[in-house]
Formats: C-alpha cells, sequence, structure tokens
C-alpha cells in the first residue's frame, strides 16, 4: 500500500516537475500491460476460432453403400475432442485473464496479481500446447499415412474434412507464441516494480 | 550495482546486528534458488531417460514369412523421432542453465538473467509439452487403434514395443511438470527482489 502511494505520489509530481524514475517505470509498466491485454484478444480470438473451426467439422461423402455412409466427424478421433476442450478452456480463461489485465494497467505496481497470472499463464500454455500438437500428430498421420503400421491416409478420401482440421490448428499454435510472449512481458513488468 | 552492494551491505549488518529485511529477502530467494537447481537436475534426467528410453526402443517379432520381416523401431514412426529430439534439446538446454541457476545461488539478487532464463523456460516448456502430447496422441493410437479411421491397433502384435513407448512419456512429462515449478519459482524471486 505504502509502496502504491509513493508512486501515486511519483505521478503527482511528474506532472509538474517531469518524469521520475518511478513514474517513469511505471509507464513503461503501464505500455506493458496494454499490450498484455492485446495479445490477449489476440489469443482469445485464436482459440475461439480454433475450438469453432475444430469443433464444427464434418463431411459427408457423395457415396454410400448399402450398409455404409462415408462421413468424418471430428469426434470420430478422440485427440480432435481433446483440441476442442482444450482450446475451449484456454479461451475462457483468457475472458477471465482480461480483468486481471485491466487491474493491471490501472495499478501497474501489483505484483501477487502478477505472480498467480504467471502460474496461469504458463499452465494454459501447456494444455494449450499439448491440445495442438496432440491434434497436429494425428493431423500428420491422416496426410501422410504410416507404411509401417499400416495405417492409412484418410485424408485421400476426406479431403475438405483435412483442410478444415489443418486449419484449425494455425489459430491455436499463435495462441502458442502469444502466451509465451504473455508470460516474457509479465517477467519484465515484475522485475521493474 | 549499488542495489547488489546495499545488499552486500545488509548481510554483512545482518551477521552482526540480525537479520534485516533485504537479507530476509536475499536468504529466500538463496533458498529458491537452490530448490531451482534440484528441480533442473529433476527434469534433466526425467528428460535424458526419456530420449534414451524411446531412442533405443525396437521389436522384432519371432517370426516371419519369406518376403517381410515383422520389426517396429520407434523411427517407424516420425512423431517419436521428433519426441527423441525434444527430449534432447530440452536436456541439453537444462545442462546449460544449471551454471546459470548456480550463479543466482551466489548472487540471489540478479535480474536480467532471470528474465532470460524466464523466457527460455517458458519455450523450453513448449518444446517438451509439444513433444511428449504428440508422441501421447500416436500411442493413444497405437494401443486403441481407431476403427473409424480404419487404423489398428498395433500394440496386439507389437507388446514390448508398446510398453516401451507407454513408459517413456513418463520422464517427458515430469519435465512438463517440473519446468511449471521452475517458472513460477524464477517469478516468485524475480518479485521478491
Amino acid at each position: 500500500m505504502k509502496a502504491g502511494a509513493a508512486i501515486e505520489l511519483g505521478r503527482g509530481e511528474s506532472n509538474s516537475k517531469g518524469m521520475t524514475s518511478t513514474a517513469a517505470r511505471a509507464g513503461v509498466n503501464r505500455g506493458a500491460s496494454i499490450l498484455d491485454f492485446i495479445l490477449r484478444i489476440v489469443a482469445f480470438l485464436g482459440t475461439l476460432v480454433s475450438a469453432i473451426a475444430m469443433g464444427t467439422t464434418r463431411e459427408r461423402l457423395p457415396f454410400f453403400t448399402q450398409f455404409l455412409q462415408f462421413r468424418a466427424e471430428y469426434d470420430d478421433l478422440p485427440t480432435f475432442t481433446f483440441f476442442v476442450v482444450a482450446n475451449s478452456i484456454v479461451c475462457a480463461y483468457l475472458v477471465f485473464s482480461l480483468a486481471l489485465s485491466v487491474f493491471h494497467i490501472i495499478r501497474s505496481n501489483a505484483k501477487k496479481s502478477r505472480i498467480i497470472l504467471i502460474f496461469f499463464d504458463t499452465a494454459m500454455l501447456a494444455l494449450l500446447t499439448a491440445g495442438a500438437s496432440a491434434a497436429a500428430a494425428i493431423v500428420y498421420l491422416a496426410h501422410k499415412g504410416n507404411a509401417k503400421a499400416n495405417w492409412f491416409a484418410i485424408c485421400q478420401q476426406f479431403n475438405s474434412f483435412c483442410e478444415r482440421i489443418s486449419g484449425s490448428l494455425i489459430g491455436s499454435f499463435v495462441g502458442v507464441v502469444v502466451f509465451i510472449l504473455l508470460i516474457l512481458l509479465s517477467a519484465a513488468a515484475l522485475s521493474r516494480r
């Protein structure tokens, strides 16, 4: 509380006498917090689009036999279900973390909330990376198949299905990169307090 | 440099007059740095064992036809090659990071080196998680197969191969958990400076 008051004082002075060192730091931290806020919105959109794109993927082939109808849906493969769940969780977390991000713009010398944010950001980074790379491994298999294990490249039949699931990975990987930047930003802000 | 000198002074005083607040913080940070060092060794061993266990996996079935010999090696599946490479990179990084960790035990108020460490730790966390979860997705497929995509459960034939690759995931996931703790520790140490 005392440190907060000192910075308020510092900023008050800076209007009349010019920036003090403490106020300058607070200003840099405020800028970093605004960048943090923007990056969170980017990651939110990325994961949201990924979850929706994957979750609405289905393809029905135009031919069918008497007993079989050929169709592919994302939840035929459990990994893709995990991908959708992971992206949805991260997406929901990002909405809540926006509130903390706004709090950091207003109070740029907050400390404990930043540590909490770093911890959850790291956990969410791990979750998002796990979902995205597991899905990428299966997408690769769907495209290339594997001769040794006798797994066929299903993309030869389900073309638009494969394009859709490949595309939906992009948003997730954008989210991963953004999370790494967010953690770096938070660490830098903590060190500048 | 000035701050460092002040803390040295603070520690000097603490020997004669009792712990000052700064010295107490430095002590907590030193403890955290030692924990950091131990956790890095744990993660190093985990990733090393994972890489070796996966990299030496091969199975030759006792029967063969005239043209085919049934054998499975880890590099039949590109995902497992990625797993070994990712674990090796993280393992090598951890050895180098031990040096920085020792530096933090000696100079517990270091700032820039901690931020650098957080950044690389985060990147390595992402790499390790990607490798581990991609491999886990394929291992799951090898165990269960997928009826919709016509992918067979190869574990029915390659039993010991499958046990080996499943087991080698453990070290990697231990590494992931340790990295999350390491980032949290570093963030807490940064905030206590």
